[in-house]
């Protein structure tokens, strides 16, 4: 799916690892090793719910450095083992349009999201893309830092899949 | 994905139709069958495009009496052959969220859709389920003549399947 990218609405990023992809594959899919690196640091992610199968729920709870919550909802879409993982937050668990209402504060834009795995050497080809409805979503993510944002979230799981 | 439905966002739909479900499944997945029973008639489907996969595009043209055009795009989500068949307006192809301020006129609220075939006898067991993405939508559709629009549709498919 990482074909037809659109310069106006998808961003991406890509790194070589020295971590197996197996093992970066546990730290997207098992909530005890995703929650110590998923948010760049000092924000951390104090809650994480998994339903690995397509139709199922992918839920975050963010906190600020000031203790101020942010949850957020999304369904997988894509579930390879050790391959490739989608997700998205325009829809609920079940496959469930999200409410067009419902700004959660910290990401009020829709994305899909694909984390993408390649052996390369020992270690694995990372690559992320992050697909947007509209221009005005596509800014706002790169308004956020999404390089910035990737790269240190990245250096994070890297860290902890090596304790794995 | 039938289970767990919410009665205030939720809409079905259940016949027992005297052709096997494989035939059912044509009726839905082959745009050359699709269009003749898609829309209740007087209305009709003049253009159809099916990219049968998950993050494929199903994609069609309804015509009003007076000769109005409304197209509706969306996705699917799962393509389970004679099984089920789910999609969604709320993304667009390769799961890219549809834009927000995106209104297509005919229908312009949120949904995700399954097609269940199982079989029944000589026949099959046909139940539509549609989620919708708020109470707004739900109501909309209601009030649209979800129930009868589905119905009318099946007997034109019906009719069709046994023509395949």
């Amino acid at each position: 799916m990482n074909s037809h990218l659109d310069p106006k609405l998808d961003l991406s990023f890509e790194r070589i690892v020295d971590v197996p992809k197996k093992l970066v594959w546990k730290a997207w899919t098992q909530p005890e090793h995703l929650k110590p690196w998923f948010c760049p640091l000092p924000w951390k992610t104090i809650d994480c719910e998994i339903d690995l199968r397509p139709g199922g729920l992918f839920r975050t709870v963010m906190q600020s450095p000031e203790g101020e919550k942010f949850p957020g909802d999304g369904c997988y879409l894509e579930v390879i083992k050790n391959e490739r993982l989608t997700w998205t937050n325009a829809l609920l668990p079940g496959f469930r349009p999200a409410p067009t209402s419902n700004s959660v504060g910290l990401i009020d834009f829709l994305f899909t999201a694909t984390i993408q795995l390649e052996t390369h050497g020992t270690g694995t080809r990372y690559t992320v893309t992050v697909r947007h409805g509209d221009e005005a979503g596509f800014k706002q993510h790169v308004a956020m830092g999404f390089e910035q944002g990737w790269d240190k979230a990245l250096d994070q799981l890297v860290a902890l899949a090596k304790k794995i």
